[in-house]
């Protein structure tokens, strides 16, 4: 077999690109061993997983209404479920969500990928935040887009930072297409932006003629009420934002059920390349999650989860603050599932993960969330699988050995 | 907001190829209309579909197993379900399919886009028969192909006009990349590909090295035996085939799990292009997949689904027998969904669908299925949704509104 490559395939061989996404692969035979405490993967504990009530949900489902929730169905997604998300874009403060603006998607990953793949064209200069979620650079990268990286500090996205990358972009003759942000407990940093700061981007966008994708995934998962009433950037500028959102962290993530709100006309070209793309989501996973909504199952979980992770995020906090080495900084996040921890200007946390895992504990270098190759001393932390008891002692083992 | 247009808006644009998708879509307000008997959607009857048992291992899985089947999983899909599909593989005579092979898709559609995405850079010409699904050309066309079509008789795609297209495209200075078909009880010719025709093909391709997609949902469905042990062009040049099976038609579509088959290196390629398409497919649909293949529920149901539909086939080739207008002809297809209808030449199918629609039946005028515009004339008739009482009557009606 002697193909000529193709470009994705030349993707594929620039080593600087693929290992964003090996370096995490390689991580998974190691998160899963019994004896190691594992702080790598981003996923809901599956303790908060209600399995009896989805047991039923889908039981009934099936056996009443199989003929409709196991049958093909519109790409957009099940009519009820557009409406049941229309009306949470409705109360997160966004004008028009009726169910031509929403779409469902295979995850929140497939909203990513169909948001680039309509947007981009190969070359086109893309801004992430540096650190930035592995699976959007990825889904960017898939689209061939140029990506740079805009720093962020405590409060998110530094304004004078993003405004100076815009005018160098043009200075080049060339446009920044669009900026992707997860505003709220970002994954990998836990880092939320700042009220302030959402407005100054969102004129940005306005000004500049750039659209946000706006990923959204941790929105209800806040730990303290001051965050929970931060408007998402859909409500700052809706010309110009594509917000995407799911049920992944708030119910279950093997249920592949997530949506996208994107003015009209973007929307309806999603709707088209979504139908190339896998035609539907699964039927039976968004009737599961629109009767998990209809039953208020998912509304009364909320104040429930918001307290489990907090207590674990505290409890990892506190446990740095009680262990970290000298020199070591770590951001507290308002919400969602990560800190992310920075050692002494010399740490290589790719290097030191081995010295970690001999130690029993397993984190995610950040090297890979950063598109400019920096953060080679930052390190991710999830608190969202372990117990409160578990975390104390994977930090202890980790601020040891880092010693 | 005034974005500079990118190349698939461009497409979009673009009416000739837009036509085929919305073509479609525009008839699906219509045949849900219960007064309208409908041989437009190619949908598995929800007649057949096993709604107790499915419900019952639902029921349990979540239950039991929920902490798995709910959580994130690997992006080639769910271990076990990767070995059952390898020994199907193996089972239609494909040498090598463990799980380096295997990649789990949202439904087949993804698989055509994946393969697609990773196989195809824009100008690339890609090779279709003459008519085919929709939902193959709109994969390829979404990743820039250049689509050729290749004509077929009543034993598929004719040789000669394939090694005439494949010359001619040479004699351009291009080169043919891959092929797309649908072997078996085509959609939406309910045409099979004859063996010889497939060794020749399989030749082709190893000559002039270009990929066949090989899109085979049906491949359980046949009517009679002797088209059951015809071979997969999988199994007759396995370094040059990309194979994509599916759950659709024997299961139920709404569970979105099927597999495509490859050579490791395409295969892992995909994988990646899938890690940052959707991450994974439904965890719960692919578990509950692998236990309807456990329990042996898919495989007993297999001669009841073939009676069923093949009872529907003949009732629908019988009224046409009885009733059609002179200068008519359709395809007598060996299983599958479909009969193609040929009207006369003058005959205008897509012109003709609101004066059927008005008589009370409904179909699929065949032209968006022909990438070069041609087949006007051809209706696309479904015999797997309406009983055969409804078969008949509709079929009377179509001929008698022809007439």
């Amino acid at each position: 077999m002697d193909q000529a490559k193709t470009s994705y395939e030349r993707f594929l061989s620039t080593a600087g690109k693929s290992v964003t996404a090996n370096a995490i692969r390689k991580l998974t035979p190691l998160i899963t061993r019994p004896d190691i405490i594992s702080f790598a993967a981003g996923a809901p504990s599956p303790e908060v997983f209600p399995l009896e009530e989805l047991s039923e949900i889908a039981a009934k489902l099936i056996k009443d209404k199989g003929r409709y929730c196991l049958q093909y169905g519109p790409t957009r997604g099940n009519a009820k479920l557009l409406n049941q998300v229309g009306e949470y874009m409705q109360r997160r403060g966004i004008p028009v969500c009726g169910p031509l603006e929403m779409v469902i998607t295979t995850g929140s990953q497939q909203g990513l990928d169909l948001a680039a793949r309509v947007l981009l064209d190969p070359g086109d200069v893309a801004l992430v935040e540096l650190p930035s979620y592995v699976g959007g650079t990825i889904a960017l990268h898939n689209s061939g887009a140029v990506l740079r990286g805009v720093r962020q500090d405590a409060s998110g996205i530094i304004i004078e930072d993003l405004l100076e990358t815009i005018e160098r972009t043009r200075s080049e003759g060339r446009k920044v297409k669009c900026l992707y942000t997860i505003p709220n407990f970002q994954n990998p940093s836990g880092v939320t932006l700042a009220e302030a700061r959402r407005r100054d981007l969102a004129r940005a966008a306005e000004e500049y003629d750039f659209l946000i994708i706006e990923d959204d995934p941790y929105y209800e998962l806040f730990f303290d009420d001051g965050v929970a009433g931060v408007p998402p950037l859909a409500a700052l500028a809706p010309s110009h934002v594509i917000h995407i959102s799911s049920f992944s962290k708030v119910l279950a993530p093997g249920l592949r059920a997530a949506w996208l709100w994107a003015p009209e006309p973007i929307a309806s070209k999603i709707e088209l390349m979504k139908e190339g793309a896998d035609l539907s989501s699964s039927q039976l996973d968004m009737a599961i999650v629109s009767e998990a909504i209809e039953s208020g199952l998912l509304q009364h979980r909320l104040p429930q989860l918001r307290e489990f992770y907090s207590l674990r995020c505290k409890t990892m906090v506190d446990a740095l603050k009680g262990n970290a080495r000298e020199g070591s900084r770590w951001t507290t996040p308002r919400g969602g599932f990560f800190v992310l921890m920075e050692g002494p200007r010399e740490f290589d946390a790719s290097a030191f993960l081995p010295k970690a895992i001999e130690a029993g504990v397993a984190y995610v270098p950040g090297q890979p969330f950063y598109v400019d190759s920096s953060g080679a001393n930052t390190l991710r932390l999830a608190f969202s699988k372990e117990t409160p008891e578990v975390i104390t002692t994977g930090i202890e083992r980790l601020c040891k050995a880092m010693k």
